[in-house]
């Protein structure tokens, strides 16, 4: 394995947690703007250029920028710009990070940086949902009055948190139905032993449910399929934007829905920091470094 | 199926929902003492006796009454005696109640009524065991930063609980070690496929966990067990009173650790009611009624 | 739903489990060249051609002919050329049959027929891997002297067999490692809780394994790697032709080695039936029937 | 751990296999009566004396002697009694053998011999209802046209076999029901997530089932039950003799009726070999040896 050189600048505790795994595998690293927790075995640099200087890989966080251009740094004392950061790095340089806007591929293109988004690869996405369906199963024992066990559940779309969610439900014994809009799909939903319906042909189905989740990110439940669910049944959507649930209509019928984005975060930082190194590990070795 | 006249007082949620439950199983249902709540369908007598009067089955709270004599009625809006209710009850009635202490039953005989503790019945605790286990994989997932997909937990003890919270977790994905005392009980160990531990020489074999379950009632995680254990690992007592794990000792060695009791009341109220009603018809199956 | 006429022409058991099927569903079905049995409910023809008048959608065997131009009908007493069956269907008819080679799609299309190839289809072949998967199962338990329970198991390529045969292992027990080539299929392999293997490097990883299965169809396994496994090792391929074990080198190396072909129609054909008629009603359903 | 000298005489497989295993731990092993295969890195003696000379524990065969005093050595070239073997073992050493009726334990006293029955103990039985349950899922996956996922399954008993077979089936995505005569194993039977029946009220329940299986040694299935089974329903019997079905009446009723026994030693003889030795450890270990 290359012993490399890496600058891990903002981000949350994910990142913090990537810079002491990068360090606990021998590489070198220097961290800025993550200065509220102090990660083991790193670099405090006192200016992105400082941090960044001699990196082999930088990493930026995840998103890089929620919104516009102020650089996503909740850790840190400061506020940044993505500007000034890309001011601190070089072209030479491996630059990641996730969820990147064209706007910031622009800017980043003005300074000849190519940015590499970890957070749309699909390693990290499966990753990823293995924590996304972990913290719906939290929310779904917590915020109903039955056990899990035996609890009829409804999975709206079988994508890649539509599966592993499935899965982990029917584990904890729950009677599960999944819905998809392929036949390849709905094949696989039988083979896994959940029952079967089409995402596209949902209404008159949605009654006798306990809890149902969506997980497809485009207006699936609107009012008048809301209107069909049983008033004890918890609604869980975990969609990103513009998220998959009408939450107007659904406070309007007395329906106890939640909208959980970002559980990964949330539910398990360390396990994302592992998971955004070995994906940048992945990024790195089709690059053509050994790591 | 008869149609019975039930009398349910006092208790939590659980009781009012057990007697929603045999309101709509068709019974006459009077209750008395879980007034601040106002289960559908069901008479709300103005006094114990108006309740009990020509019940042929009473129902009381779990536990029955937790200190000395004080009956245990939280959604009432007054303070009752175990003994004013017992005056209010009759010999030919069925008494159902949970957690009945030798004390309890030493007036009941007073009173010359005979009393059941459904709490006592197996079906009643493996059932709850679901419930416990539900809420186990929940503070597993919220008390820790990785997923429970891969983490590595001990289960210590495999009576009912350590039995589905085994089952559950590797359900989950996780990596399970559970450890039991008899030789049978190891090689059930290693039917589920779960890895195997003596739970009397877990000296020497505690390092190493994600998360670390007790449910054994007696103190088996000791300060020199508890010193074996990693400092990230989460500590989970299932355990009823007085615990399994010294938890002053779990404190000075910094340990993350949670004493977890009434899981099933507090994750699953209505699978709760549920599961007391089946348990209470049982009992009255074994006195000759049909229900 | 729409009352059809079909004509199932040829074929084994599963098209004759098919026949009775579509019967069952209120279809009218002729049959022809399936004599030796005598599915249920449904007419007999004395030729092609007076099978399949009237049919609004015919159903050919599959593979539609194995070999040249012999139609595939071993339930028939007599041989028909699929130039003569192809003969009695008219250009208006729906028709439908397996593994259709480009000769044989462009006799067709000499006599203006169109066809569709239901083994071509995502979701029959998504179905039929639960089929293959019992069969691979039944072989590993019936042809090692150890139990599939904590067998330690390989699963080589992560596509449709290759999912459900691992689902279906670790679900008896086994310690299952699955391998794939791309980094989304690994993190699949991580997700459900399998050990993760690149299939690109096996080499140097083969040893210790009780059973390998083979699910790639191209020389995954030459001499080099069989070399590493273990001499008890069960290896078996489950790809089709040309398979991915070199057989002759397995056997020069005394390893125990078998190649599992057309698993579904021998340990499930009443079920590979049902499989057949849903796909063949997806197919009409595209065509704008209502099935 | 000590270094013990064993001798092995007769058996089959699963004692060759043992002799093997006890010698692969370090131990002095020697066998006589199961010459016709050769166990690695023991001797061969050439009477049971011989073998038996030293020797601090003996391992006898599973059974002893299945017919009055035979002694049960399929892999001898020669025939033995049990009195002759009892005649060359001393009152010091450790006896263990497997299925010992009254008769013999009465012959063993004669000579002042002990017996430990490791067919007896609980964590053999336990592990063999491991490999009985896997010979259940091969026998139904062989022996039906349909798949097993998605199979409707009845279990008759919930003891050893019957949890084990349970768990099987439904993780091979079976719909599995499984009966009991308590109201606690009932509890268990819902906990892990089957149906739940009344082994004593199967009579109207029995139709409807694809594969019923019976675990339970005593008469279950008169004619009266097994005329309610549909006749494509395969029925498979575990039970130990007498059964628990009526043969007769099943072959009378033209029922698919299989009675499987012996299941461990056919399907998994190297794996019963590993249980015996376990099992024998733990004989030693409660003896005081240290093994």
């Amino acid at each position: 394995m290359d012993n490399m050189k890496f600058a891990v600048i903002g981000g949350d505790m994910r990142q913090a947690k990537l810079a002491e795994l990068l360090a606990a595998d021998g590489h070198n690293v220097s961290t800025f703007a993550i200065d509220k927790i102090k990660p083991v075995n790193v670099i405090y640099a006192d200016s992105a250029q400082a941090a960044a200087k001699d990196a082999q890989c930088v990493v930026l966080p995840l998103p890089i920028a929620p919104k516009s251009q102020i650089f996503n740094a909740p850790l840190s004392e400061n506020t940044h710009t993505v500007e000034t950061i890309f001011k601190s790095l070089k072209p030479e340089q491996v630059i990641c990070a996730g969820r990147i806007s064209k706007e910031i591929y622009e800017m980043a293109a003005k300074h000849r940086l190519g940015l590499s988004d970890y957070y749309a690869r699909e390693e990290l996405a499966v990753s990823n949902s293995v924590a996304t369906a972990e913290g719906a199963v939290k929310i779904a024992i917590e915020e109903t009055s039955i056990t899990l066990g035996k609890a009829k559940c409804l999975v709206i779309g079988f994508g890649r948190i539509g599966k592993v969610l499935s899965h982990r439900l029917k584990a904890m014994g729950a009677d599960v139905t999944a819905s998809a809009r392929s036949y390849g799909d709905m094949a696989w939903i039988d083979a896994y032993g959940y029952g079967v319906e089409n995402t596209e042909r949902l209404y008159g189905k949605l009654s006798g449910y306990d809890i149902v989740f969506n997980t497809v990110p485009a207006r699936v439940l609107d009012e008048r399929l809301l209107s069909e669910i049983d008033k004890e049944c918890l609604c869980v959507d975990l969609a990103s934007k513009p998220g998959g649930m009408d939450f107007i209509a659904a406070s309007k019928l007395g329906l106890h829905a939640i909208w959980a984005l970002s559980l990964p975060g949330e539910v398990a930082p360390v396990t994302s920091g592992v998971i955004i190194r070995d994906t940048i590990y992945n990024i790195l070795r089709e690059m053509g470094w050994k790591v």
